[in-house]
């Protein structure tokens, strides 16, 4: 009796310290599966929005090339995939360790520790890199719109190529692969910097060295409007982007496994939706007051540029503070878009005036809300990326520019690149009201 | 040596029950995330059916109207999205307590329990705020199609500050707020009469007290049908909303993390598909024998009558009783829209036969297949939304009306509302076949 | 004392157990929950493919035949809804044990055993019944697009009836429903086959025994192109089909609630978004050799063709192989289309290309990076289903042909479908270049 009794007091002291370990154990598998989870889903919400920025650009360019930018914008996210999977992703995450770049390697996904039970990695390496990946696709979709109606197709997705596989990661490990900036304290949460501002520098300069569309700025200094040619497209364009945002900014939470992390989506897909519902009714009024009449791409640009404002800082902010630098955002882009016409930069879409300025602003936001962060770092990131993405995509557009040409040739340009560049027709069955634009 | 056994025992006596209370933790957190969860990614579905009824509603309309349409809808969202926030939410949840309305106060989360370790709220507040102010969204949705092609841009959305703002939040404190309809037992689960037929009565005074369309009716009586301008985009608007439809009535199961509210979920996604295919193939069945031809639109009006039909109840009835009670709603439109054309009232896109008249059948349809409801206390639910909607819109309608005016003059409404409102045509590059329309 | 001491070591004794027992049911109960959840949202996204195949064939028909194919494409998916519950899900996998085909019986959800505690079926039925049905609508789906422009819509609907109750779910009995295929080893992770192949084997009977497109092909041997309508619809529908392919083969891993299956699912996305990268670019570069130009709608076939490619396998290869694997499938479609064209087989938008020649490749492909399967099964799985569904396809069509007929009357044709079949011009605000293609 006495020895089993002491025999039962040992399994139980032997089983209680296992039984907790399973549990803890289980916890923690919940855990590694709610986290990839939310990467997979958050990305595939990310994937989405290059069907968006297809849409938008699509509804904004003239019939004669809307085949073409369909064609690029899809393109462009096949090229983002290849190049991130066989360098960009290293680039931007291996090895970094406070310095200025990742190594030059192929992905490979290691999964093992946690096949064999230890959920320490707390994702799977896979749905990391689907997440990373869209990231990347996005910042390039940013480009086309900006330089479209005028650049070679293939030209186009050279340059993609550079920034997927090179420009971005390298500024990307800066701040989020663990780099010099993110040691400085610099805070970024879902890239108004690393994404947007980035594609935005790229497309400025190739905006600058391609130069206007044909009849865009007469010589007389007057800015002739191009309308886009089909609106709807445009707006589920921005309905695409609206929604796609709740990934790109929810899922960089980075975690949901935990309450905290819940909670902390939770806030960021408030503010998202506040900041664009701010930038958006913001847009719309500054229009009516500034030229007695609102304007819808106005609107869906207004809409965007509160997305991006918000995107630096989209946890810490009051639903208040969100709509307002929303609202900041939406007034900018309305003031912006003129500003570049003055410069003769010619930006299709607004490309520009959403995705840079509104980048910057949402970045150098970010300490209102934020006391962990600090103006100055801000800025320096902001700076330094902007100089960065100059410099290296002058250098590709340049290199591009003299050997293989950027730029379609006129008589191309005025029949619209979807007859001269690709065979096919946007819309052949309709009467386009004239070719002459 | 015993003094020894007794410490182990009193050691193990003192770990148990704190090992058992860290599993009931653990489980209450993973319960909570993925309510959370559920919440935010359901209403991504339903804040993507804004994009839904845009899209249909600019399909349906002629293209002298499709840009303003696009940009009522995106425009309509950013309101619901302010207002539901500074308003909306709290007047319908906060301290109703079986009364008729909740709180003016600002809405603000508390998560501080849950971020403490007590996860009893079940989910994230933010979360919960997410859901509910997309619902708004959609309710507002049905008002710009009936509307459409004949009333101000800026009258359209004041009227949805008040309605998003103020009647929309009141009568859903009723049924989902704990107020005096849900004491009686009212049962509506996502909202046919909630959220569609709410709509829908503010979109029939809003089109009784705008008139119809010019054009629409003839003096001698005959209705002229004024066909939409572009039949993809509608589709692919209803497309959308179906999609939609699985998180709007998914989520309302308001829980996902118990086995019992998953396979809930599953029952509701299966109904609520079911449905939507039982309306379309009998509005189909329907118009083939009445007209002896079938049609796109009503197909697509079909599939929509389904979907608001099975919306007040889609957890309770087997999968053929769900078709069932999706294609009554199919017949229902078939029957509805000759029906309002006979009464002049001028509903450009359907929402009413689909809407308001679904979402009556589909409220009182729910005692079929649930016990715990009686049809007596649906019909007051049905008749106390529709009287207080009818009332208070009205009085909000008129009051624009004799203030800034909420119809177009009618050289505009001829011209189109694209040129006379925003200056943007919808479709600039394309000659149309006549303006006269 | 020392009866205290019993006491409580057998009270331990009992709790210890029941503790462990207890936790076991969490875990599980998680487990179940997460299951069922990746059913139903991968089920989202593979409803959404729906539309996706709906606008890339609104996208690829000229302009008077889109509304038809608009709503043949949506109603369709109703068909598929309908039949799938009354005769497809049991036909498919009820009691098929190593058969050729399941019971004929209405499908019912039991989740008894889980609503009382036992989740050991691993999912909730009806999460499981979703998931299986959108990927009945999804073969069905690849039909309609090969035979557009010249079936009667009644006719084709009652082909789809057939298609969904009775063809699809006897061959997918095969491989999935535990029947003789599967018994053997063959493999078909997402359907390459089951679904891709054999809607493609019953759009190509139909496209033959149809006939061609009246001036497609002309007497002196010319194929004459008859360019889509709308590339800007088209792209979208590529990109839906892209999105919601994460839906198909992410969901199939048939799990999430263990690490192990989420990593499965990481590695599924990253192959199914590289394999449609690699198909896409292959696709490009492939016609810019072969024709001097590229192609914006072979570059959205690509990727289809990369997508359906790796569906049979998307868990198993290297991100490399992957690409691999899709880039062989762009090459294919490239070749095939001009293939098909020679045959006088007329695809309208291609789907025999994507669906009916990739399926086959990546089926036969997997056992390049599966070594638990053959390539002899591989082919004997092809061929036999090749061969079931060609019989069955064919005597449906004929007995469609010789009763109510199966194509439309040639001026019909020459008219538009829109315009003799449904009374319903897709685009009637716009003036058509010429209606005489």
């Amino acid at each position: 009796m006495k020895k089993l009794k002491l025999l039962t007091l040992v399994a139980l002291l032997i089983a209680l310290p296992s039984l907790a370990l399973a549990e803890e154990e289980a916890v923690s598998e919940m855990t590694y599966i709610l986290n990839t989870f939310s990467f997979l889903i958050s990305g595939v919400l990310v994937m989405w929005m290059a069907a968006g920025f297809a849409m938008l650009e699509a509804g904004l360019v003239r019939s004669k090339n809307v085949a073409t930018i369909c064609l690029k914008n899809i393109a462009l996210f096949g090229v983002a995939g290849i190049l991130f999977y066989l360098i960009g992703y290293n680039l931007m995450y291996m090895n970094v360790d406070g310095g200025f770049m990742g190594s030059f390697a192929v992905w490979g996904a290691d999964d093992a520790a946690a096949l064999a039970g230890d959920y320490s990695a707390g994702y799977s390496a896979g749905s990391d890199w689907f997440f990373q990946m869209v990231f990347c696709g996005a910042a390039c979709s940013v480009v086309s719109g900006c330089v479209a109606e005028r650049i070679k197709l293939w030209s186009f997705l050279l340059f993609c190529v550079v920034l997927t596989g090179i420009i971005y990661p390298i500024q990307g490990s800066w701040g989020w692969g663990g780099g010099w900036l993110s040691a400085m304290g610099f805070s970024d949460y879902a890239g108004s910097t690393l994404v947007h501002s980035c594609g935005g520098w790229a497309a400025l300069t190739g905006a600058i060295i391609l130069g206007a569309r044909k009849g865009k700025y007469s010589s007389d200094g007057r800015v002739n409007p191009i309308p886009g040619s089909n609106i709807p497209m445009a707006t589920i364009g921005t309905f695409i982007l609206w929604m796609g945002w709740f990934g790109f900014n929810g899922g960089s939470a980075l975690a949901l496994g935990v309450a905290s992390s819940a909670i902390e989506q939770g806030a960021v897909y408030i503010n998202t939706n506040l900041a664009a519902c701010g930038g958006m009714i913001a847009a719309m009024i500054a229009v009516q007051i500034m030229y007695k009449k609102t304007d819808v791409t106005m609107a869906l640009n207004g809409a965007l540029a509160g997305l991006v404002s918000i995107t630096a800082g989209p946890a810490a902010p009051s639903p208040g503070a969100a709509i307002l630098i929303g609202a900041v955002g939406g007034v900018l882009v309305v003031l912006a878009v003129p500003f570049f016409d003055k410069l003769k930069i010619d930006d299709v879409v607004g490309a520009l005036s959403v995705h840079l300025v509104c980048g910057i602003w949402g970045t150098l936001a970010v300490p209102f809300c934020d006391d962990g962060t600090s103006f100055l770092t801000q800025l320096i990131g902001v700076v330094s990326i902007g100089a960065f993405v100059v410099v290296t995509s002058s250098i590709v557009w340049l290199a591009i520019k003299f050997t293989i040409g950027v730029r379609c040739d006129e008589e191309d340009e005025y029949r619209g690149l979807d007859i001269a560049e690709i065979g096919v027709e946007a819309y052949p069955d309709f009467q386009a009201v004239t070719n002459k634009r």
